[in-house]
């Protein structure tokens, strides 16, 4: 019998080696996918994808917009699965992520936008899944098998693999990522400063978590991890949607993380910053600490671009994460109610 | 000085009239708009909203998909005005909504929006705001002014018009909306049930409240309508993103309040309400009550269809965090930290 988290614990060690996979080996599969993309001309992305993978879809929405100026929309599987709609998808690709591969809503999903005329990618950390095996293309995450129940490295991998394919799309460099593999290292050894954080957090029954921008999708992965494992009602919000309303329910008494990367969506945080401290907010700045009001950080590397910063923005806040699940004697590898693959429809 | 929450309580007791009033006067206006998006032919459709107008935009993204079968995506505003994304949007329809009309990223994004090619549309309370004067189409949801912070009858009024928008693009019927005025009624008049309601959630903190597909979006705005006005921390899922993790937050310690329309989005609700149920939740359903296993329920009218019901949905969620509110001390007319014009960037 391992010890309680000793699965997650070690699958978010692997981090560095994975994400150096992914650039050794990944490159020729996404550019394969991207030839047939870049044939079809896109006039709009439509994404697929639950939980976790949900939260590397909304970071390949924002890259796609950005870089590339498509729009870009998340799936809401129940018109195809529950109302039946018939998509009309011509010069549209379909991009479904999937860890396993295997949710019934997702197969549905892809086999529907096909049918409508779309072509279809799936990226998964199987494949021989039935994702894989519906959609057009498939391109692999090289996470290696994943067995604690929340998602760790296959987040990472996405990220990873997301950032490569719209970099290839774009025509844009890949060598700005080579130096990610030391700096998740570097991070995943200030176990200290987490375990400082995690004491912060012990009793903390509810927390707001926001970013903006590409760390929209760190604040939700982040809220996520501390629902799942440590049972926390974390709730993420895009800093500006926290401004038209739920900004009320921010005073002395609410835990405040905020992500703030180098770049125009920390810089555009500062106003957000700045209400939540007015309020007496007890805050926690993950990224850069410059704007000061906070009441502690964790900082990162300032050298990464804003929009691959999320690969390690998410590093520690995995790691804050198992490390409340486990002070309050929960067990981080399976979570009460939850299971490897979800079956949704 | 007016008595706490008597604005917010005058402007939900009006929507009976706001609903007669757009079925009666709101027409002409989505015809004329309609007969210019449907000579575009759009491939796709893009929505700009935040708080509860958001809300109310994902309650057409869900319309859009399943009666019209386009592509429907939500945008991002910082895309645009954080990292000056150029989008390229020929045969886009955009429409943006707010009761304002005057949230300045808004106005950007549809200013973008007209330069990369998509026509524009925007759905606001307020003719003369620079959001209808930026944009080329215009429709006005007719809820009369509104003073309170938490928008109530902007809301209704917002599901209505863009209802019947989506019937007229589709050639359908929109006499199916006539009886909503007096349903509205019936509900707003079931105020002793709503007390009892309220008197249950005086003392929590938490709550989490899901729904899925068309009633997606009041699960949503029953949460906003908590957290502004109540500071409860709600969380809203849909009912298929709740299984992929969050579900591991419930527990016999925290609410849940579930929207189970009658039609195939309340009927996929079955396995979610028994997962709640079996986790020992304490459930109110709201809606279609045959179901079972609830603790307490609010029932609504089964005569109306599925992709209507949200109309209604939200009455009494609105009394019950007025009601919430007014227990706890609180003035739900201006609640902390927020204003009725909402500036983010």
């Amino acid at each position: 019998m391992a010890a309680p988290g000793s699965v997650t614990e070690t699958e978010i060690s692997e981090q560095p080696a994975v994400l150096a996979r992914v650039l050794r080996e990944a490159p020729p599969a996404v550019e394969e996918a991207v030839a047939q993309i870049v044939t079809l001309r896109p006039l709009a992305v439509l994404l697929a994808a639950r939980g976790t993978s949900g939260n590397a879809a909304r970071y390949l929405k924002y890259l796609i917009e950005v870089k590339l100026g498509l729009p870009v929309a998340l799936v809401s599987p129940s018109t195809t699965t529950l109302y039946g709609a018939q998509p009309s998808l011509s010069r549209v690709l379909l991009v479904a992520v999937s860890q396993s591969g295997g949710s019934p809503d997702l197969v549905e999903v892809v086999r529907a936008a096909r049918s409508g005329g779309a072509l279809t990618l799936a990226v998964t950390n199987c494949a021989d899944s039935p994702l894989a095996q519906e959609s057009d293309l498939h391109v692999d995450v090289l996470a290696g098998p994943e067995r604690a129940v929340p998602a760790t490295k296959s987040y990472t991998a996405q990220l990873l693999v997301l950032w490569l394919l719209v970099q290839a799309w774009a025509g844009a460099d890949r060598q700005l990522a080579a130096p990610l593999p030391d700096f998740a290292a570097e991070i995943l050894a200030r176990t200290p400063e987490v375990d400082q954080l995690a004491g912060c957090y012990r009793f903390a029954d509810r927390l707001v978590i926001t970013g903006r921008g590409f760390a929209y999708a760190t604040a939700r992965e982040a809220a996520l991890k501390l629902m799942e494992t440590s049972f926390v009602s974390a709730h993420a919000w895009s800093a500006a949607d926290l401004m038209h309303g739920p900004l009320a329910v921010v005073d002395a008494h609410m835990p405040c993380m905020a992500i703030v990367p180098a770049g125009p969506g920390g810089e555009a945080m500062a106003p957000v910053l700045q209400a939540l401290v007015a309020r007496g907010a007890d805050l926690t700045v993950v990224g850069d600490v410059s704007g000061g009001g906070a009441a502690r950080s964790f900082t990162l590397p300032q050298a990464v671009a804003e929009d691959l910063a999320p690969v390690l923005q998410i590093l520690p806040l995995q790691l804050l994460a198992h490390r409340v699940a486990l002070a309050r004697g929960y067990d981080p590898d399976s979570p009460r109610g939850l299971s490897k693959v979800t079956r949704t429809r």
